[in-house]
């Protein structure tokens, strides 16, 4: 009975965690210690032709795209990916 | 003693959680119900001179960031900010 009523309260907080997320940070791993938002700027001219920019915080080449979205979105059910800037063919 | 148990197994699975973030998904307000990530693609120039692109998926201007990660830094500890692209002054 008490273990029944265990897993009624455990389940009911792990489900209402998982439908509104959770109030956490989604920066786990790129300069956690620094308390300062980390902006990362660029000019164009120091750019490649085509980048993509990290929006999961989790790649290893940051700020800059290593695909790690994939692992995250499949681990989590989300839809996120980088966002591409590309010059003009001259 | 079993609501002393309850607790005790309560309160392991939350700090647990919030020690080591929730494997949740970061963006919950852009195009959800969409499966395929999210890349937002840009040529250089339809980019405005300085254009600041949301990287904390909270953005009511996504893509662009309109501040939105000040108020999720606050309320998590984080510190995530956007990427700045800038074109080199004429």
């Amino acid at each position: 009975m008490a273990s029944r009523a265990m897993n009624v309260i455990l389940r009911s907080h792990l489900s209402t965690s998982s439908r509104i997320g959770c109030a956490a940070r989604i920066n786990k791993n790129i300069s956690t210690n620094e308390s300062s938002p980390i902006v990362s700027k660029f000019s164009v001219s120091e750019l490649a032709d085509k980048v993509a920019f990290c929006r999961c915080w989790l790649s290893s080449k940051f700020p800059k795209c290593d695909g790690s979205h994939v692992k995250h979105n499949t681990a989590t059910g989300d839809n996120v990916g980088p966002v591409v800037v590309e010059k003009p063919k001259k």
